[in-house]
């Protein structure tokens, strides 16, 4: 199995060249200019960008795609072109209007936002954007197609994760993406949610994560027969050259194979002479037991004598815990045979089909699977295919806003807001507050009065916690740093090391919260003066 | 509602810089080497890329994305950079066959495609792919990444289409989409599907499609009072200025509005002073009906005291059957009020969560709504967001070959084979059959032998068939001609005429296969040759 971890490819590192200020809705562009012209297009205005629900029924999220975001943010710019095309949708709009635009860039807005792949919930701003009213709305579109989908796909790999402890994790998913960024944006974010490494040669590339693969089922196809191997020699590790066709022939009928598929066996040969050092086939194009696995032992014993180890197989359909069972207890009864003990801890690598389910089932049932690779219900979120997050004005004008709905899960916390998160004495989290800026920060070891936002005033009741240790989960990532221009004020790390960061948040969680199976909901918690904010703009807010 | 139709900016019909043939699984690469090692990179070999299930339970699906498997083919070509990164992925390879990846192009395959944007079927080859060996395999994953999500979220969008006959039907869903390119993907072939428009304004310059939109809650909830309206004119149609502010109060009050939302009431004047000619109010930010249809109607009868006539509000809340209803309801009572029949016969559009059982609740509930703006279930393809698309290798050195499995759906056709369209008397489409490619093609007005492709030999009956009409469905797009370099052999229509042939395709059919509601399976079949190459090829097959 090829594998390759490598630094970034810099020249690939920059924006997805689509991704400029025109990827928005026309929306954007009809109210920059409604405020425009009532010049409140520089009205001071703070926007949240949250989501209201974990996906997957889950207990947690993985927030992912700050680095696209910071990227947008630092280019925006409208290009000549851009500019024509606008004035042709609004041809009503005054050539001012049209200036404005081409002038605007993102050097008057300041940005705060949680890690990247760091572990979030409900209602907890993960951006928070100030700034003048109309460049805070005409980047909402684009802020929010890089999170969603990055974070919906770190959580979900994140989940399988969880539901697979201790497996290797591989994203097979290119094919089935929802488009061709679709696929980058998978690769890169299941690696980051906790994937070991992916089948996308171009993400291998542009992001450094390690690629892996071997054969598909037209390789084996391609062959039906013995005689079509033209060379049948093979370059030991000794530097001598034997006949390998011979070698394994001579294998397959001392385990009695002769039943086997000549073509897969030709197949495998032929793979086995160009990957002799890391020889891992896929064996259940015909019959995985009867007739994949004997070929496989054929040549791993024919490799083994010309001083080869094979690494393992591949099983792509069936009853794949049956099937690892069976091949593993073949290869056991090899090698007690050959006393050669490595051969029953060759690698079983499954793939077809695999959702979160299937590897709760695996792990219930029982198996000999040592990794999966994950494609379509990985990458394409299928329990699930869109996060909802939103992006929503909370203050302007120096005033706290509200969006109201009739359903409490809709109305949206006001005011420009921090966050932190409180750990216990265990050194666990033990909840998210929320805050008014305004607000002096919670200190650690300090009693702070926490609100549930939702209950009603009069059946409110204060709770109060004393935590071990405060983080506030908001950085400043991008604004004005002391009178400088605008720039980027945080150093993304590596994207491993975010992969890291993100295994290691999760695992700080107490097993209640970060757990697939029925996670009991994470506690949010806003301020005595926040909860008052809210509750008076709510009543007035009434029709 | 700001509209548009541009020519695309043939700037921008470039390929996405993503798609290169690095843009691929790591197994495509072993493959290629294992058989460049054994001399047979160059066999030839013929793949077909199909189908195996109409998706959402349907009865159909539209083909799309030919036009990126043909740019990504034409310019098909691993750079200096990904022979570097590919060598170090594999660094046994020799450096001979890195030379011989440097220089490969598809100038020796053959595609042969159905049209796109044709209604497709499955196990029918949508395109078939001829030449050698290494290079059919290489452009695998590609091909299967640029076909499947188009032509998932181009069937996606045809079906919203059923359900909602007459209606206009505008995709708002970027932000929720797979990523940027899965927004663009996803606005280009919801057009291509039937849609009307989209809020996607980079989807409009780009591919020509109209682009809509107007104003979102956060631009209502920026204003609080009248007062914040700093300039109170407007500019009439005969070119006068008056104070609209008083003009709308004066109608409010007339209304007897007075409890509607004062800054609801702001932000529509406002947004109404901008784009007096096209004003399209949100009404749902604080009550539909108590506050948003009154300060609409206030808004539009002072527009019309200035010559402007309202299209319309848009809902994105609530019941929406019911609020149109009652919107409705309330415009005809001012019409006839005010003596002013346009104002009942305004638009009424609707947003929030709509998918395909919403449309078709609403046609039976009955309701008032004109149109539909549809984002995160139309882009994401929420009932079943992957297409399972294939590329099944069908003929190797000239002989047919078979992919077995233990289920009858899994199993490929062999053999190179081209599709044929049969139509009856009343010219529509009966059935489609595969024949070998080197059989006759079947002719109009002769009876035709069809056979039922994997029913068993003792069970299977032939059934006569004698069509009106035959249609080829496979069509010469890329290869040599005349001994010419190979080339593009067919010129894409506009994405506007691709669209009309879809949307004219899909009405081509029998309404019990066109339709969502438990549609009939359409019928295909094969030629005695082909099934007699698959069951013999079959028998020989297992194990």
């Amino acid at each position: 199995m090829a594998t390759q971890t490598e630094s970034p490819d810099p020249s690939m590192a920059a924006l997805n060249p689509i991704v400029t200020p025109l990827m928005t809705d026309m929306y954007q562009i009809s109210m920059a200019y409604a405020y425009w012209c009532q010049g409140r297009h520089e009205m001071p205005a703070t926007f949240d960008l949250f989501f209201r629900k974990n996906p997957f029924k889950g207990g947690h999220t993985v927030f992912a795609g700050l680095e696209e975001c910071l990227n947008f943010i630092s280019n925006f710019k409208f290009s000549k072109s851009d500019i024509s095309y606008i004035q042709s949708l609004i041809p009503y709009a005054s050539d001012d209007f049209l200036l404005y635009l081409a002038e605007l860039d993102c050097s008057d807005i300041t940005i705060y936002a949680v890690k990247d792949g760091s572990i979030a919930f409900p209602r907890l701003p993960l951006i928070r954007v100030e700034g003048p009213l109309a460049i805070c709305q005409l980047i909402e579109t684009p802020l929010l197609t890089l999170t969603n989908y990055s974070s919906l796909v770190a959580t979900n790999a994140s989940r399988f994760k969880l539901a697979a402890p201790g497996k290797s994790l591989l994203e097979f998913g290119l094919r089935r993406a929802q488009g061709p960024d679709g696929g980058m944006t998978a690769s890169k974010y299941c690696y980051l949610g906790g994937f070991d490494g992916t089948s996308h040669v171009l993400a291998g590339k542009k992001f450094g994560i390690p690629v892996k693969g071997t054969i598909a089922h037209s390789f084996i196809c391609s062959y039906s027969s013995l005689d079509e191997i033209k060379d049948c020699k093979i370059k030991c590790a000794d530097k001598t050259s034997v006949d390998f066709v011979q070698l394994v022939l001579k294998w397959r009928k001392d385990l009695d194979g002769d039943k086997t598929h000549d073509g897969e066996l030709a197949a495998f040969i032929s793979y086995a002479q160009a990957r002799a050092d890391g020889f891992l086939a896929l064996i259940d194009t015909y019959n995985t037991l009867k007739s994949g696995n004997i070929n496989f032992i054929a040549c791993t014993l024919a490799l083994d004598e010309c001083g080869y180890k094979s690494v393992g197989v591949r099983l792509d359909s069936g009853d794949l815990s049956a099937l690892s069972k069976g091949v593993r207890a073949y290869w056991k009864e090899i090698a007690t045979k050959y006393k050669k003990s490595w051969i029953a801890k060759m690698v079983i690598f499954a793939s077809d089909g695999i959702n979160e389910n299937k590897l709760k089932k695996f792990a219930e049932i029982g198996h000999e699977m040592d990794g999966f690779g994950i494609g379509t219900n990985l990458v394409t979120c299928q329990a699930q295919p869109a996060l909802g997050c939103v992006y929503k004005l909370v203050e302007i004008d120096k005033s706290p806003c509200i969006k109201l709905s009739n359903s409490f899960a809709k109305i949206s916390l006001p005011s420009k807001k921090d966050t932190y998160r409180f750990y216990g004495q265990d050194g666990k989290p033990v909840c998210d507050v929320l805050l008014e800026s305004s607000e002096k920060a919670p200190q650690a070891k300090e009693v702070f009065k926490a609100f549930s936002p939702f209950t009603m005033p009069n059946e409110q009741k204060e709770i109060d916690i004393c935590p071990v240790k405060v983080e506030p989960l908001l950085k400043c990532c991008w604004g004005k740093d002391e009178g400088k221009e605008a720039s980027l004020l945080i150093k993304m790390p590596e994207l491993k090391e975010r992969r890291e960061n993100c295994l290691k948040g999760l695992q700080a969680f107490s097993p209640d919260y970060a757990t697939v199976d029925d996670p009991q909901v994470y506690p949010t918690y806003v301020s005595d003066k926040l909860y008052h904010t809210l509750h008076k703009l709510w009543v007035k807010a009434k029709i």
